[in-house]
């Protein structure tokens, strides 16, 4: 069926691809020139003509094209255009201009020739060439949308996350964009009248976690290296959990095969599930998790398998845009503090690079301080930062219902020390029975969160109950999994059934006899107490 | 720490607010009167200057205010005026203006005095006196930001859904606004070459279900109830999945005590798991679910507690605005097919709604047409719909992987009756083999359905083979709740141990020795086959 208003499409269409030539050639173009500084940004409203309309016929043709189509036709319109933003990889530490080592996207290197963590580093001044309000409102004016790929919360910031890469080749699953809850009722009852703090939901997503954001990059580089020959014939992680998750359903929105190592009779087919589901190819082997690594390791020097590994630094180009997500929902103003859970410790780091970016480009004037939150069986950083960052020493991470964090040798630890030195920060740690407390209360306000979010609320409630977090303080607590991931947890703890724990906040059900006048008692009862 | 940018949240929340006072009073505003039939939406850019500042004073002033408290001072501005919409119960199938039996939705009412279902029916014609270009502006202006209420995709469309409601009395998750997924892959390969296939993931949300939607309708409105002195002290519910989880979550948000009926011993822990995170009061009843249902109208006939049952028509309000989300999500464009799961039925009802609202309103110029997907275990309006609309007959509803629609008398099905008549609507069914491994291959693309979108995405399949749906049709198919809800399924299904079933695409994990040889043999064979 023939669509009646097209034409609508087309404006958007317009907005999103904007993009954003290069300001000297500007006069060459048919589109409308870019607003460069000091400019605005022609907000699109659905009742404005575009500035160049396309033509009837071209028109009744896009009608037939997918939104991929569409969006490769409005990339590749001026191909003589040099692309005008550019990233690459350079060491941890270094500057995109003044870097001496440094490697285009499109190499597949996962570490510097020191064995030091490389960083996705942006050409700050060919994106300074337009002014912090252009940024907002271009933005703003793709959230939500279907104009591939710009309604992902993710390549509404293309731009800043791989500028040179094709529509054509991204892998999206219209990931970011999500709730920012007000914690209205937890903030009053729990957290000594807090009324602006906030909790950041990045596990209601597509595969239930904020891995998603990172992974959607990552499999759109490896889509793009694949389609431009380069020796890469799959994906491989070995991971148990959202990861390999998170892994398994890009490559399959791809078709591109992915493969996860575990240890065979260690993990529960619950585990399993979505890998299997989305069609990865899982070798269950009969060794342990540091087995698993050191085999995936050996193979991927052999075989042309990308490693998805926790290095990887293009993942935290897309875990960067969550921070930029939460100042765009709040109408560009900076809050007070965000706290992350930290385990491998790249995630403190993302938050604040994606923090910082804003503000040297202008679209907002400050930083929040950052608070990372480990769990107290897993907590090196904590440590170090009790020190006064004098000596890092990697601990034996104890088991932890946090199990995303229990990591005792953080691959990210020089960057979350940049994170938290840069932006005034702090650590924190939560016990097993306070993150799970915290969970519960939680729980009990409205929300489902998970035990990583139980570590960063356990920051929170400490920080504040210190006086270090004030009562009026925009506060923006970051969850990084959906809890219906961890629902075992969750029974464990309503049962009552975990050693050593009072389980203080424990709701199990009441039994009752199938009889009117005993549910009408237990009723009376419950309704005396709560009125 | 005070704010550096607050006035930038003022400006948004003058469109967000922008409280549509009755035109006839237009000229006694300060604020700008709001745009009548063929006035443009002011949109609103970060940049632009408000029509009318606030005075500094003010400013200071809020930004102490959290963002409740700043609602209620927008809302309650102009005390004098009246509110200029108004909605009321009317007996489904009649009229706002003409219905000779009506009920303030302040009132506690479920059914009409014959029995019969009630509908929320809006005073369109204060409505009709904006027209669509402005109902479009004012929703897109909303979308996704934390101005209270109108983030959220339901109060976003506040005036839509209950006029007269103060922000201060809405229990809101931020619900709505949830991803529309181009299923570029799973058209591709599984339907026969779409290109233009989406999956609306109502499922990637607060509580994991489509349920929210109506939910925090039916919450804010009891809690308003309360506010007003009604005789409500509580919600209760029967019911083992998303309702109760829903429930749960927004009372929990609130405040107001939940009260969750099940059967003992019939309801594993993990069913119960949300309710009691979320602090309900849950009575295991040594009786079966039908023991359960009755014994709670009896005890809410006694007991001011109000019941959330499945007839409630305030939860359709919410549930129709995932109707217009889509239509905003793609530009007002109107897709050709939208395609929903189908159990007791009100929410084809709702989708419905949500569509003819928006042509009435001019917004669009046509609506979709709809499909009801039912299981063919529990099929009794695709029975109804095969023999003409003749004889409506209950079936006895037979177990299915899809249990959320396992329902063989369904309370709405008068409304999904006339739904489906007014938009040239079809059923369909799915055996439960053919859900399986719709489920199955969804996943495969990088979905993780529940077994319900499983239904709808056969429904999908039936209809493009047999040439009804055309390759270049705009289908949007509603997917229900997260597929972490419904992992056991999936489990059972890529273990192939459901009796009786093939499991045609599941794919379990490969069992290798920790041996590198071995490693690479089996990966070699793999890649081989992908090559």
């Amino acid at each position: 069926m023939a669509s009646t208003s097209a034409s609508l499409v087309h404006h958007s269409s317009a907005s999103a691809f904007l993009p954003i030539p290069s300001p000297s050639n500007a006069n060459h173009k048919t589109l409308p020139a870019p607003p460069l500084r000091g400019r605005t940004f022609p907000v699109i409203s659905c009742s404005a003509s575009p500035s160049s309309p396309e033509p009837a016929a071209a028109t009744a043709a896009a009608a037939h094209n997918n939104i991929r189509d569409e969006a490769i036709r409005h990339f590749h319109s001026k191909p003589n255009d040099p692309i005008p933003f550019s990233a690459k990889y350079v060491p941890f530490g270094c500057d995109f201009d003044s870097a001496t080592e440094s490697y285009s996207l499109d190499e597949i290197v996962y570490r510097s020739q020191s064995g030091s963590l490389l960083d996705v580093s942006h050409d700050m001044s060919s994106l300074r060439r337009y002014d912090g309000a252009y940024w907002r409102s271009l933005f703003d004016s793709r959230t939500g949308k279907t104009t591939w790929p710009y309604g992902s919360g993710v390549w509404s910031k293309k731009e800043w996350v791989l500028p040179e890469i094709s529509p054509d080749h991204i892998v999206s699953a219209f990931e970011g964009n999500s709730n920012l809850f007000w914690a209205e009722r937890f903030g009053k009852q729990h957290v000594r009248g807090m009324d602006d703090l906030w909790v950041k939901h990045c596990g209601i997503s597509h595969t239930g976690s904020f891995k998603d954001l990172g992974m959607t990059v990552l499999v759109s580089q490896v889509n793009r290296l694949m389609k431009l020959k380069r020796p890469v014939v799959g994906v491989g992680c070995a991971s148990t959990g959202d990861t390999s998750a998170a892994l398994s359903a890009y490559c399959a929105a791809a078709g591109i095969p992915s493969i996860v190592f575990l240890p065979a009779d260690k993990i529960s087919l619950a585990q399993l599930v979505q890998p299997i589901a989305n069609g990865a190819f899982v070798l269950s082997i009969d060794t342990d998790f540091d087995g698993c690594m050191k085999l995936i390791r050996e193979v991927t020097a052999e075989l042309p398998i990308y490693l998805a590994n926790s290095l990887n630094s293009l993942r935290l180009e897309g875990q960067k845009t969550a921070a930029i997500e939460i100042l765009q929902q709040f109408n560009w103003e900076v809050p007070d503090w965000v706290i992350v859970p930290g385990g491998n410790l790249g995630n403190i780091y993302a938050f604040y690079k994606g923090f910082k970016m804003c503000k040297d480009l202008e679209l907002v004037d400050r930083i929040p301080r950052l608070v990372c939150a480990q769990a107290a069986n897993a907590n090196p950083l904590y440590l170090y930062y009790k020190n006064g960052w004098k000596e890092f020493k990697p601990v034996k991470a104890e088991t932890t219902f946090a199990s995303a964090i229990q990591i005792g040798d953080p691959v990210s630890i020089e960057r979350a020390v940049y994170a938290l030195k840069n932006s005034d920060g702090i650590v924190e740690e939560a016990t097993e029975e306070e993150l799970m407390n915290a969970m519960a209360r939680a729980d009990s306000t409205g929300m489902f969160t998970c035990p990583h979010t139980g570590v960063a609320l356990t920051a929170l409630l400490k920080l504040r109950e210190r006086g270090v977090i004030g009562p009026r303080d925009r506060t923006v607590v970051v969850s990084t999994a959906h809890g219906l991931k961890f629902t075992q947890s969750k029974i464990a703890y309503h049962s009552k059934e975990i050693d050593g724990m009072e389980c203080t906040f424990a709701n199990p059900p009441v039994q009752v006899k199938a009889d009117f006048g005993a549910v009408m008692d237990v009723l009376k009862g419950y309704l005396g107490q709560k009125s």
